[in-house]
This record gives C-alpha cells, sequence and structure tokens, in this order.
C-alpha cells in the first residue's frame, strides 16, 4: 500500500496533540509536517514531551502555517483550527490538489445560513460547502471514498448522530421531540487560557453551558434532518464533568409505535435491536451493548469506539439511548484519521487500533 | 431556647457522618449518642479523624443500637439506616415519644403499595405511613412542624421536586412527558466495599445506571402528583460521576402556554420568574439564580443550598430547569436538621449556615 | 467585645476568596470593602455566585484599590496581593494607623538581602522588616499582639515549620541534613489563566517543580535558623498533585541522639511525644496524631487545622514527621485570620470554627 | 518469528487486565488461557467491557486455574497473583517446562529470610530463589534470557531502583543515607473491594502509608545492596494520590565528590550525564529528561516508559533525582511483557509500543 505524507495544521491543542500521535504510528501515511504559530521552531518532542521516545519526535519541527508550502510538502492536510480560519487554508490547499481533512466546523454543514445564524458571521467559502463530504464513516462512507474535503464532525454530534439517525432511517423513533442530554470531559473546552478551565474551577465540580442553543445544534439538526427527511429540531444540553476526555450522552426518544403490553414491548425490542445490528453489527468502531451493560466513557478513552446501548420504558412509553466516547478520538481526531483510512483505500481500522 | 439532646442512629456512612458534624456544631441541639454496629466502643474522634479537635468527639463513643435504651437519652432520633431496618426503630420510639427524623425511604410514601414495588418488600410499618412528613421544608413546613416522625427525602428527589413542584402547583407546566437527567457524586452511593466504586472505577468515568426504573421515582412521583393533582409519571435518568459530593439535575418541561414570538416568551419567563420569587423567593436554602449563571455544584458544596436556574427555549417550545446542591447536605442530612430546626421551633437556618 | 472594620486588597484570587468566605462569617470583624481592579463595580454576588445567599454579598461592591480611601473605611486590611506590590500599599495604610495582615512574602523576611536573593528585585520598604511579626501564631503569638504589621506565612512554610521548630528549639533533632518532601493541591499556584493550570493539564498528573531552589526557601531557613540558633539550610522539593486544596509534607530528620535498640527508640519517641505535647498541646489548630493516624488532608480541608503525625524508623536512624494542612485556610486565609484575632484580643478560635 | 501461547493465571486484578491488553494485541504472544476463580465462566468480553471489540474477547473464557492443564496449554505463564499463592503454581508449571513469569513479590528476593521478614510467612519454595532472574530488564537483560522463571518487579522499587543502580554502580552516590519518597495512583492498591479506596476516600485526598516499613523495601535494598556492592539501608515513604495510574519518585542522593563551585557543579552533572546517557542512552523504554523538563506522569501513563531527570543543588550538596512511570506497565505488567520479549528473543519493544 502506497504510503502518504500527512500534515497537521494547528497541531498545539488537544485534538492536534491526539492527531499526532494517531499520525506518528499509522502505518500508511507519513508525519511530514506540523505547524503551530506559537511552538514555530520546537520539535514534536519539546512540545509534547510524552512523544519525545518515537524517532520522529526529534526531527519533526513545527513551522509556521503556509498554504503554498504545505501543499508541497504533503498529500493529506489536517486542520486543526479554529472556524472561519480553517476555511482560509483549505481552500488553496483545495485547489493545489490536496486532500483536506478539517476538524473544524466550517465545511460541515451544507446551508450557509445556517453556518452565519451558529457562528456568527458569513460563510468564507461557501462554494466548497457542497463538495465536502460530512466525515462519519458509519454513515457516508461512499460520500467520503469520493470527496477530497472531508468535515470531520463535532465530539457533541457524533455521539448523538450514531445512535439516532439508524433509527429515524428506519422510522422507529419520531423527529420531534428529541432530547440530547449530554456529559464532556474538559478537553473539549480546548488547550485555551481561560479560567473557567483551571484545575480548581473545574474539579469538584459539575455545570450546565451553553443552554439552549450551542453551536453543534446546526450539524446535528441538518444531519437529523437529512435522515429523517424532514426538518428536525431537538434540544439538546451539554454539561460539563471533571475528567479529562469522554462524552455521555443520553438520548430521549419517542417510539412510533405505542407499546404497553411486555409483548409489544419485546416486539419493539427486537427491531430496534436488528435495526443496530443491521447498521452497525460489522461496524469495528460502534460497539452495541447488550446484557445489562451501559456505556461507561472509561471502557472507550484512549479508543475509537463508541459505546451504544437502550432502554425501553413501558412507564412513560420512552426509549432511552445512551452513548459514550472519546470526544478527542471518535468524536475529534480518531474519526478524522478513520475518514483518511477510507478516503485513501487503505483498511478503516489502520492506526487506530 | 431549650436544647434538646439528639441522637444518630447508624452514624458510620456518609450521610451520618455529615449529621455528625452538623449536630456538633448545632446551637440547639446536643448530641449525646452514636451508634453503629462496626463502630460499638471507639469514640467519634476514632473514626472520624477529622472530628479529632472537637472537644466532644473523645466523649462521645459509638454504642450498639439499642431503642429501649436510645428512647431514654435523647428526645430526637436521626435514623441513618438502610430502608426496612428504619422501620424497625422507627415503631418503638415514637411510642416512646421521641421525635423521629428519618433519612431512609421508609415513610416518604403515603402507599404502600408503591412501596412493595419499588422496595421489593412490604412495607414494615403501614400504618405510620399516615402520621410522617414528607421533610422538605420549603414545601411542608406546617405538616413537619405538627408531626413527630420526619421522613427526609431522597437526595435526586430533592433536587428534581424543589424546582418542579410550584411550576406544577400554578399550571405553568403540563405534568405530562417530564424528563430529569441527574448526575450524582460518588457519596450517594454510601460508604460500601463495593468494586464498583473504587477510586479507579469511577474517577475518569461517567455512566448512567438504574435505567429506567430508579427507586426514587416512587418518591419523586408520588410528590409530583400531590402537586399536579394528578398523577403524574416521568422519566428519570440518573448517571454516576467523579466527584466527592453534588447532584446537578436537568429537568426538561413543556409549558402548558405555548411560546413562539419574543413577546411570549418575555411574559412566560416573568410568570416563571414571578412564580419562583412567590415560592422561594424568602427561603434561605433556596437560591434562583438570575443573569447568565447557571447552577454549579461547586458553589453548594458544604451547603444546605440549592441553586435553580431555567431556560426557555423557543426554539423548542420547552422549559429546561437546572439545580445543584449538595446530595449529602440539602439532599440528606442538612435537610434532616432543617426539619429538626422546623419541628423544634427553632431558626430554620439553625447549624446550617 | 468591640467590632472592627476589616477590608481585603485583592480579593479576587483563591486565597482572597477564603478570606472573603471568613470574614463575611466572623463574629467580631465586618468586612467592609473588598478591592480588585479586574471585578471594580461588580457585587460580592456577581463574582462569587456561592456567596450569593450571605445578605451583605449583595450589597458589597468591588472597588479599585486606594489606599487613602481605605485607611478612612477600615481598622484592619487584608493584603491579598502579589509580592512587591503589597509593600506599596502596606506603607500609607501603616502611616495611616490600619493595623496591615500581608498574605505576600513582602514581610516575612527580617533579612532584605535574602529577599533580593529569592525575589529578584530589591526589598521596597527594608525598613519595615523589623517592624513586622511572622504570623505564625503558634510560634509568635507574642510578637504578634504587639504589632501593627503582620507578615502571614507562607502555605508550604506553615506545614515545614510547625513540625519542626519544637524539635529544633529543644535540640532533639539536628539542624542539618534536614528534608521537606510537599505534596500540593492546584489551588496554591493561584486563579491564574496559564494552561499550566489547565484541567487537563494536572489531572491524572503528579510533577515535581521549583526544584532545586524554590522561593519559599528563604522564609523557611530564616525561621528554622531562629529556632535552632544556627543557619539551617534544607532541601525543599515541591510537587503539584490533582487536589483543589491540602498540603502533604513529609519531613525526614535526625535525631541528636542516636537510637537503636528498642528501650532508647522507646526514650527517643516519649520525647518527642512531650516536646510536641508541650508545644500544641493546647493549640485549637494543631492536631496531633496518634495510634496509627497519619496525616490526610481530607481530614482538614477547609479547616484551619494542621495535622501532625511522625515515626521514628530503627533502620534507618530518622525521624520522619508528616503534616497535613488546607493551603488556603492553615496556609493562608485561616492563619491571617487567627492572626487578626490575637492582634485584636479576641478569641482566637473566632470566625475559624 | 515463533509465536508461542501464553496464559494469564489470576487475570481480574488491575495488573491482569493490563496484561491481558498487551497480550491481545501482541505480535508474537497468543493469549489462550485466563484464569480467575470469580470469574469462570465468563468471557473477556463480559469482565472488560473496554476489550469487548478484540475479536478474541468473546471467545476466551476464564477458566478456573489449575496448573496441571495450563502447562499443557500454554509455553508461557504469567502469575499474576498474591504473593504466597503465585508460587505454589509457579513450581509444577516450571516442572512441565514452562516459562514462567512471576508479578507477585515471591521470587524477587535472593535472601529466603528477608523474604520471612518482610511478609511474614516463611518462603514457599526457597530453592527456587536461585533459579529466578530479577525481572528488570534495563538491568538483567542476560540473566532474564538464560532463566525458565522471570520474578517481575514491584512497581515501587521500578520507580526507585532504574535511577539509582547506575549511580550506585559508578560510585557517583554514596550508598548510604539514601532517601525514596514515592506518590502512587490508587490502582496500586488493586482491584479490591476495601473502604480505604472507595473514590470519595481517595479523592481530595493525599496520604502517606506503610511508614516506615513497607514491604517493597526487601527487594529495593537487596537490589541496591547488589549495584553498591555494599548493605544497603534507604528510607522509604509511599504516597496515596489520587490518581488512576501513575508513580512518581523523588530521591535524595548523596554525590561521593563534595561540589561547591560552578566548576564542580558542571563537572558532576557531566559525570552523572555521561553515567545515565552509557546506562540508558540506547534504552527504548527509559527517557532521560534534558532542559527544564521534570517527570510528570501524565507524560507516561499508557505506555512502557520511565522518565528520569535530576538537579543537583549546590544549597545542600545533594542530588535530587526524580522519576515517573505507570504502575502497571513499566511497574508491572509492561515490563512483565518485557521480560518475555526478552526471554523469547522478540523485539524487546514487541507489543510494548
Amino acid at each position: 500500500m502506497k504510503t502518504k505524507k500527512v500534515a497537521v495544521i494547528g497541531a498545539s491543542g488537544y485534538s492536534g496533540e491526539v492527531l499526532v500521535q494517531l499520525l506518528l504510528n499509522h502505518p500508511h501515511a507519513e508525519l511530514v509536517v506540523v505547524t503551530s504559530r506559537q511552538n514555530a521552531g520546537q520539535t514534536l518532542a519539546q512540545v509534547f514531551p510524552k512523544f519525545a521516545s518515537h524517532p520522529k519526535s526529534k526531527i519533526i519541527r513545527f513551522s509556521e502555517p503556509n498554504a503554498e508550502v504545505l501543499a508541497k510538502q504533503a498529500d493529506v492536510i489536517f486542520l486543526a483550527l479554529p472556524h472561519g480560519v480553517a476555511a482560509e487554508y483549505a481552500v488553496p490547499l483545495l485547489n493545489a490538489g490536496c486532500v483536506v481533512i478539517d476538524l473544524s466546523a466550517d465545511f460541515r454543514l451544507k446551508n450557509s445560513e445556517t453556518y452565519k445564524e451558529f457562528y456568527a458571521h458569513d460563510h468564507p467559502a461557501p462554494d466548497l460547502l457542497k463538495k465536502s463530504a460530512y466525515g462519519l464513516p458509519e454513515i457516508y462512507r461512499d460520500e467520503i471514498k469520493k470527496s477530497l474535503l472531508i468535515a470531520s464532525p463535532g465530539c457533541y454530534p457524533t455521539s448523538i448522530l450514531l445512535p439516532i439517525i439508524p433509527l429515524l432511517k428506519t422510522g422507529i423513533v419520531k423527529p420531534t421531540g428529541i432530547i440530547a442530554d449530554s456529559l464532556s470531559g474538559v478537553s473539549g473546552a480546548g488547550r485555551k487560557a481561560e479560567t473557567d478551565y483551571l484545575f480548581c474551577e473545574c474539579n469538584e465540580s459539575v455545570r450546565p453551558y451553553g443552554v439552549p442553543k450551542h453551536r453543534h445544534l446546526s450539524e446535528i439538526e441538518e444531519q437529523l434532518s437529512l435522515a429523517a427527511n424532514t426538518q428536525v429540531t431537538i434540544q439538546f444540553t451539554p454539561h460539563l464533568i471533571p475528567v479529562n476526555r469522554g462524552i455521555l450522552t443520553t438520548l430521549y426518544l419517542a417510539p412510533e409505535k405505542h407499546f404497553s403490553t411486555a409483548t409489544e414491548m419485546n416486539s419493539l425490542n427486537e427491531k430496534i435491536s436488528a435495526c443496530y445490528a443491521r447498521a452497525y453489527g460489522n461496524e469495528p468502531f460502534v460497539r452495541l451493548l447488550d446484557g445489562k451493560n451501559l456505556p461507561d466513557t472509561k471502557n472507550v478513552v484512549g479508543t475509537n469506539i463508541i459505546e451504544i446501548a437502550w432502554r425501553l420504558d413501558a412507564r412513560t412509553g420512552r426509549l432511552v439511548v445512551m452513548s459514550a466516547e472519546d470526544n478527542l478520538v471518535k468524536g475529534a481526531s480518531g474519526q478524522a484519521v478513520q475518514s483518511m483510512n477510507v478516503l485513501c483505500g487503505w483498511p478503516e481500522t489502520a492506526g487506530l487500533i
């Protein structure tokens, strides 16, 4: 299998760090460039002491990001940049023939109006929105294979979309009244020097934030609407909890079919089970829990796996679906590498297990 | 003000420990007896080194619990015992004329059938159910004043009932479709030697449990039904998060009145604001948050305060209410002391601030 | 007892916050002014939501610090400012007749040369060094009573000095070869927006820092030298551990008297025990542990207490002494309030238990 | 390279779990048997949900440990059993021709009297003590290659021995007066259902324990004595800190050569640097830190790497050496796999990076 040269632009945050880690150990991708304004000139080993035992860590030096130069150095470029900035780099890199895998929100939405509503500025490159594939391989594998611009999904969206999409597509649950209650580790806030994310402000603390209109709603609702083939609006409440990594999402859904007897409940349970088995039974990164098991972030942190379990509640008539993922891996960098594997025709699990 | 003698039965768990701490420093209650099978013979200072600087800690020794003896030693008896066991002690103590404040679930339900459904055994003293007051002073202050048996509420119920009851009573929200999503610190599981609650099993982990039918639903639904004057069934999902103390609850409610314009939303917001101000504006232990503030467990841990904030979501038509409390104080021992203060005619905040 | 008016200058950091909390609830001190450049204009309730239930929190507003104005408003002024800045305020306040209790390092050293060596700038007010009392009440109670300028000790120094000073004064241990190995919670680094103290950089991490010449060595060694009546130089290694509050210090000391037999060991043990009992037996804030108990920060966090335990090691001939304190209370603000109590002639424990 | 069949006896604790994880992904070892009394009959996927996505996890079932049967099934047997019990299995397995890699303390000491002194029972198989190799590959690579019984070192010993041994062997530091102050994550206590290790007892807590004579002293001192060629007795204080994994050790050493001038200090620094470079410059699992870097457990957790840094202190004349490792990997299971790699002639890093 032919190796490709890859670069990570904006490699000093938490997602960038995990990307670097995955790419340093990837069997087919060769990490050749990392950029970061603040760390320019330093080696990977200097910036990330934990990588210092990797032979390449003392050779690869952070450079200033420069699209023109990058386009000559690498075949695949990961953008781990703030929204708005990512698009600026994507345009020249795509023009120069690079594959671009963007971890920001810039190319996740098909509708540039929604982008403006949620991100408060005009979309910097609306023409590209048609060309990008939403990098959720379990759902968009074929599109990813054919695209040169991958919009890797947000951490919360991944934890919400993978559990719901199959249920919506098969009409098992209603597209109305959906509630997503999510708990995220602090790395989700990025490596930003803000007092809100100091150890003493997060430790021994739990708090909701961004209620009721968090930015990630834009891509969540666009994707759910596509799956349901009707406009979907959901309730979403993110919370910050004192763990480094991990998102636990609890979803409250209304089954299309009313159930009250044990027979009806069993029948619906089997339908859901079959739906998930069909959608994810062969997916290496989706773990459907059975028996009494419920998702636990500690079982997925450090992996590209999302755990999913569900319970029907005969008392309320609702379906409760729960998921757990590592926000930096399946919720960000691992999924981006998974998309690269798909796009490059490599085994989808390469460098990820 | 006349001092009363108090005893804590089952003082070796986390609630018992907090009760002892509060009672050692209470201006009107004199802690005279603590019991614990496993610690019998030891002083408070030996069992709880953190109390060792209190002069009484080296004098008060744990004894074996014995209702007959206790009834002669103390006027007010706190039961910090498992459900089922608590009732066994309550009966003779009440007969002997003691005030009993029970922190277990034994006297929280008016309906002994519900008790059997959720606790899987016959209620040990169904006649007492009529005589007990549900120890939520903000709601049942008058009943508490007149009762000799207080059933102190559970930690989750407190975090759910205080925010919802005023809204249901005034008919601002519908009694249907209520969802309570709660996050609890590990002390909620008690000081039990089980591997599930070991540091390494809880740290860097988040997980739901008891889905979909947790025992606390029984008292939550009974109380909500009383407030709504109709049978209420809710969805409740508890999660375990890696903090010692604190419960954060997010409630999803449907306003009776539809709102979509800004004017309708403002008007509803004012109605809710007025409802809460009327219910809790003068309550020393309810903190209604305004402005951009959202509840955070770190602002209430170690206090008897519950924080409440809310947001209307024009996109979904829902009302999201959030609360934070210390599960061991407002959710257990602090609230029990608050009930004692009410019942004994002491200032309600005595020993609590 | 006559109430005094007190002010906290620089009340937005962690020590300032704890000072405010203690002073809001102090029986004899009336908090009248808090200052903070960044929070000027806001109320205590706005800056510290956790104080919002205190009646004064909505009245007291942060002001810009101004020594002239302050001197008219308050009798006792606490300075919770960076070193160098504190001295600038102290001079005019003392001239105006205020009592100044400084939590910075500015007046802790008698020797201005040592100050320059460790703090890298000339001492801003060397004449005041003679007039200040080192605010360790267990050691300098009489000096504190007579002084108008209290230099409240650092957090590490408190945890090291209280266990060692009595042993040095009685000649039980040698003044040479002393090693102090300390572990501190992250609040010790202050509420600074630096990436090093972000949750994800501290959680699941332990690391030494400031090796081998931490600034606190200056006051530790000056105080130990005074106690030993000879120049003392020690080894000190601070470590950062993932807790909010608490310092655990392990001290390695060489007894003057060699011990190898059980009899010699018992005799030395009794001597140490008597020495500590004499020094601290009646001190309300020093808890001498006996039996098998060892210090644990969780038993002192939130209190003004320091726990001390020791073990003789017949195998090595050494004495190992261990202490635990809350770095923000006994290590900072609680001790400052204790000094105020001493200086004002109030009960030493007022507002502290 | 020929694959070998391996078994893990006692695979339900934390070390066992990490061993299983490493062996499931090892390129040359094939995990064929795992045993555990309490989990017998269950699959790996059932006991460890985090392994459930590995194809083998649903095939491999825990069995009851039976030496006779095991000897037929596997070539290499890891014992993750309590001391005393391990030896019982080792004897028949060795007799049957298996390679035994023991993670307990049973074969770490050459002197059975020391074993009795520290473990309080007679050694169950003293004859085997001569045949075992101490499984610290950086020191005993040749012995490991030739032995069929590997005594894998304890977690604290690894963190202490690797930094000190080269210094003692070259005579750079004195063999007297050594102090080791260690901080360990809670997984070091094992997956035991004891209240001391509950989340709420460890979180927001730091405490020393086992002072002054922890069992690990026996192997530490035996190994240091061998390196120094004289009897070495050290001071060792372990502390429990609230992290899942990681040991940080701070060592206080006395250089043989006095240094006071800058020139003497530089010269000694170079000597130490050269000593470590010679000992570990080519070791894949020892990371010598340079510049201002100090060890941090977060940089090694999840890896088989030990970080080492040092500082000379001209003020005290001491050498302070600090190390960081993952107690379950380099301090236990990773090191055991490293020994297997050496013994089997595989690349030493196989399955470990």
